[in-house]
């Protein structure tokens, strides 16, 4: 469990597609992208080249930061980026305490940026939002998103204070299947271990996904994104 | 990606949590449990025991073998048990079209144990639905699903002719919001990568979970518990 204030000033896409999205979303973060040698006759290697011309990146050919950075066997291509700070816009919210597992975090904005919901809110200790395992579950769709760290749930309620939270939790009182969503929201999620803690019983509208006691809980990834579908649905509905 | 006629007899539950389900659900097929010398002062030590007593399966106390099964520093317990042959009953389904992810597998196992739905038909090559990553996604919710491996989609169809086809795809017809299911029905996904080729666009229920162009498609596991959690949502309203 990291804290966003890391040490570390940069973080990396590792292999083709992550990288594109870093070019085409995030190029101005963009430091340089690495090339290995295998990847000189790949389909879309000129393609990557002039995107990255256009964008001013550097084009770094070297095959051995990739036993470095990466343990897969088949990424050819690596993104530099950095780290930056980022801020949350007045809108609908996630709001994750206490994530502990950066692949789980990816998922979730993945998505998230697919239901149209752009502002992740987090609550430390957290894992790192940077952590290449959650920049490769997103899919890149992380370098869409608009993500800002607090030190407790009270001082992100106090910056967001229209806001309507929906706590999801397994002793709530209201069925998500009958749930109409007062906006703006924050759909609230606790720790992959312990879900939220009985303080959040204290808001009126603590939501529960219903399921069969032949589970304990559903997968963290799976409450959030069915949350998200649920509360953005309608605006798909003429689609 | 493996076939279901596995060379191998056996298979593992590497964890505490995973192996009460074995000896719970389904301790017929249980062999035996092995206890790493670090559990010995567990405070559910006792319960273990007596459980595996009362189930009559050999206790072996042994650190060895976790070196070999488990990459895992904190798993002390492992259950192993006989792999087994399943068979779907008449009922809604979950079809897996070359799923090539066991993790994948498990977390959706578990989230149809979650909404009630049993049965799960996999269209081989696949991956192995007992891979020691599937049955820990799967939280131990496996030994409570009835499956079944098959050669081809026809070969699943055919076994099972009044099922409604519901294929998920992205050039699909249908909203998954505006959708009220006919049962008994078959929920349709592809492999992570590549989805349902076109010649599932046959089917009349084609069926889509809408969501903005920022993301090529959802997570498979989103998609097929989302699509879970819709045909099974009205049986929980009254909750």
């Amino acid at each position: 469990m990291k804290n966003s204030k890391n040490d570390n000033t940069y973080s990396y896409t590792l292999g083709i597609t992550l990288t594109f999205e870093l070019l085409i979303k995030k190029s101005d973060m963009a430091v340089c992208i690495y090339i290995h040698s295998k990847f000189l006759n790949a389909n879309n290697y000129d393609k990557l080249i002039d995107l990255a011309n256009e964008k001013n990146i550097e084009v770094i050919h070297s095959d051995k930061i990739f036993n470095i950075l990466s343990q897969k066997e088949n990424c050819f291509v690596i993104g530099k980026f950095k780290r930056y700070i980022s801020r949350l816009e007045n809108n609908n919210h996630l709001v994750l305490v206490n994530p502990s597992n950066a692949g789980n975090m990816g998922t979730i904005i993945r998505s998230m940026i697919g239901y149209g919901i752009h502002d992740l809110a987090i609550i430390s200790p957290a894992v790192d939002i940077f952590d290449t395992k959650t920049i490769r579950a997103s899919m890149g769709s992380i370098f869409q998103l608009n993500f800002q760290y607090y030190d407790s749930f009270d001082s992100y309620q106090n910056s967001f204070p229209n806001n309507e939270i929906y706590p999801f939790m397994l002793k709530a009182k209201n069925n998500l299947a009958n749930t109409v969503f007062k906006t703006p929201c924050s759909l609230v999620f606790g720790n992959e271990a312990t879900g939220l803690d009985d303080s959040y019983l204290r808001f009126k509208n603590t939501t529960i996904i219903k399921h069969t006691h032949d589970i304990d809980s559903l997968n963290l990834t799976i409450a959030a994104s069915t949350a998200l579908y649920e509360l953005t649905k309608n605006n798909f509905k003429s689609c």
